[in-house]
């Protein structure tokens, strides 16, 4: 038989690809080497969720007595936790497996290689079985880096290094945690072992913390990691790791920690090797599939969504590719737009962003006003954080007056953030937000706040 | 003096209105009577949401073992929480007078009466004081309804029945406390005071809860309260309160039941007695201040904005209202769209709704489709509420396939409502709402779930 789509791959980008093909009618096929949902279900996104709720609800439980809640030998249970982390993984992933059976995908389990080209079609090899597409979506996601230095690969070896996919099954807390790279998912793993227990330090290249986000934000992120005990060695790189110490370089001089388990989380890299890319000559750019804002590759019919292209390694994103990827195939031309991409941060309190940053709105030359407003605008917000220190901040192109840029730190950031990427998908100027009605009170109004603060 | 603009009421109607103004350059003056803030501020949305988060954090501590968090003696210290209560309120009021004075309002304390007109202007008696504007924004707000039902004048003397003022500052929690009317304040209260201790018991004259919001939703919201033990008394009408005790009939049958404390909770009438309208002949409709689109009543330069209108009684429409109304002033002509109001229930669950629900869409005649989608299609859903059974309801035009309506109970919807609303306000249609990236994992991702459940 032959596939009018086969797809290499079963996280986000595979399986909504997969599921949205079948429901449009192409007979597809679904290969997955590991896990249906991928990293993110599995040893990402969702479990680090379930790690930092019963994170969130400890540190309530421990800290309420400003709000009238008092209570006695509160205790976290990191067994449990893993359990039900397990149970919530079991779930979703069973949830997955259900949708891609109702929409008719066929789902093979097992390493795909792509091996050639033939008339009928592309050809892939999975345990020595032979597949005809006559379409391929690369959705093959992608690894942590493992950077260079020397004891990394013996202390994976051992046990003594993790990265995001050990963490999270580790049976106990360790009683030292060192995380090496200060980014999204280091800062996640620090704040639950932070409150698990740990004493954590997390040792970071470059001079703040999470990476690209709003300045201001990184420091107001990094002061409350410090509030909770976490210490940072910032300006400082690895130079070495041995079974219970970590050596790093700062400002010249050398220096190291004593840890009972390093965390590896320095970013990921595209999975572009062992799958047969070369066999048809697919492109790669930067370490990523190449591909065009409408997810093809240099090959015709042959589409790469996820993390594999390595735009933005979000699973939302990938989402997005690979439902783009399916209208191309299907003739209904589909752009993908990148300017609107929210990320989230699940630390406690939560950071979230949309569109561009002051330092990328300068990069590109664009003329914008911007205002910063403390969280404290918001009635809800001081009526569920005593001393809260979050912050919104509103970019604006100062010709056309659409906002082009919202950066959130504090409560309820995750859940406010898609609909100030609406705002800037749909170009919305200042004067068309101040017409708009936000519930009273929440957190949300502090978009509403901000941009009052703006003539119109 | 003659003030361009004399503001009566200084609730959320009166402070935005006042500020805005001023800031426009309007000579403004506010009067209010009691509290800035008014009883949004200081008796109502802000009060109660202090005290469901010590509430909700409470619940948290005693029921998280399926979390992995266990905790013993644990207690919510009611004291504590009004103390917490009052110092929230009082920061944000000092909050408000700041603001006014900042834009230059001048703020006057005191009754005021609306005394007539002269070739000035408008005339305002305050304390035996008269003030002249040229224009007039009348804010003076709502009361609660007291219904003339037998023994409620005497239990309000007593202090045993209360209203949603007094209830917010009772010293102990009852042992028992009956909630008369289930609607938005009656529920909130009973949610809180049963997490604290007392024995709950809410009656409806409806045969359900929570007034206008969709019907499934309600079900939900009922199964919930059940599960926490407080008890309904639907299709039911009070016709005694006597100290200790609330008769109702129900089903042509007389019931009783005890309780230490009685909560008034069956409505709000706009306040329109003793503010002079008669003097300047003001229009009233429905109890109300009749006003068009424009906040215009029928007497020239007179506007009115908020809860006295009657028209949506909610703070957030209040400040819209009250913003629009000054813009008139200002010859910028604004009309206040009533389509997009979002509404939220801060319940354990949440529920947020905005937009048509089945039974207005149906009574407007509106062709619509309907989709039902359970939270459990969101992994963030999944990861954070054991055995959840929240839902998601969204409507669209069968027609044109705009979004008219979306209905959610479940964690987080009161601050993913508003994107919601601005959805409808865009008029953006099904496959507009499809290339949107909402965050992963979020709650607010149920909406993109819920999208894709229809055809473009």
């Amino acid at each position: 038989m032959i596939y009018d789509l086969i797809v290499i791959g079963g996280g986000p980008a595979g399986y909504i690809g997969a599921e949205r093909a079948a429901q449009a009618g192409l007979n597809t096929l679904l290969v997955e080497k590991r896990h249906l949902g991928g990293v993110c279900l599995n040893e990402g996104c969702i479990p680090s969720k379930t790690f930092l709720h019963s994170a969130k609800i400890f540190d309530y439980a421990r800290y309420s007595q400003k709000y009238g809640v008092t209570a006695q030998n509160v205790e976290l249970d990191h067994s449990a936790v893993i359990r039900r982390k397990n149970k919530v993984v079991k779930v979703l992933v069973s949830g997955i497996r259900t949708q891609l059976r109702n929409s008719n995908v066929n789902v093979v389990e097992g390493h795909a290689i792509i091996s050639g080209k033939s008339s009928d079609g592309y050809t892939i090899k999975v345990n020595d079985e032979t597949f005809t597409g006559r379409r391929l979506l690369i959705a093959t996601g992608s690894a942590p880096v493992i950077p260079p230095i020397p004891g990394v690969k013996e202390g994976l070896a051992s046990g003594f290094v993790l990265t995001n996919r050990e963490i999270l099954d580790i049976p106990q807390v360790p009683g030292s945690l060192a995380v090496v790279g200060g980014g999204i998912v280091g800062l996640e793993m620090a704040s639950y072992f932070s409150s698990a227990g740990a004493k954590v330090t997390v040792i970071e290249m470059l001079d703040h913390i999470a990476g690209n986000i709003d300045a201001d934000i990184s420091r107001i992120l990094l002061n409350n990691f410090r509030k909770k005990g976490v210490e940072f060695k910032l300006n400082s790189r690895v130079v070495e790791i041995k079974n219970g110490t970590v050596k790093y370089e700062s400002a010249g001089k050398l220096e190291e920690i004593n840890a009972d388990k390093v965390l590896m989380s320095v970013g990921r890299r595209p999975v572009v090797q062992d799958i047969g890319l070369e066999s048809i000559c697919v492109e790669i750019e930067k370490g990523g599939i190449k591909t065009d804002e409408m997810g093809k590759t240099n090959i015709p019919e042959v589409y790469a969504a996820g993390d594999v292209n390595g735009r933005s390694m979000l699973a939302h994103t990938a989402y997005r590719e690979a439902e783009a990827c399916v209208n191309n195939m299907l003739g209904k031309r589909d752009i993908i737009r990148y300017n609107a991409i929210p990320s989230v941060v699940y630390t406690n309190p939560e950071v979230a962003s949309v569109g561009e940053t002051e330092e990328t709105a300068r990069e590109k030359g664009i003329e914008f006003d911007v205002v910063k407003l403390s969280m404290r605008y918001s009635g809800r917000y001081v009526a569920e954080n005593e001393a809260g220190d979050g912050i919104c901040k509103l970019l604006i192109n100062k010709e056309n007056r659409n906002v082009i840029g919202v950066h959130m730190i504090g409560s309820y950031s995750s859940e406010i953030i898609y609909g100030a990427g609406i705002m800037i998908e749909t170009e919305m100027r200042i004067r068309d937000i101040k017409e708009l009605v936000f519930p009273h009170p929440t957190v949300s109004e502090i978009i509403r706040e901000s941009v009052f603060q703006f003539e119109d």
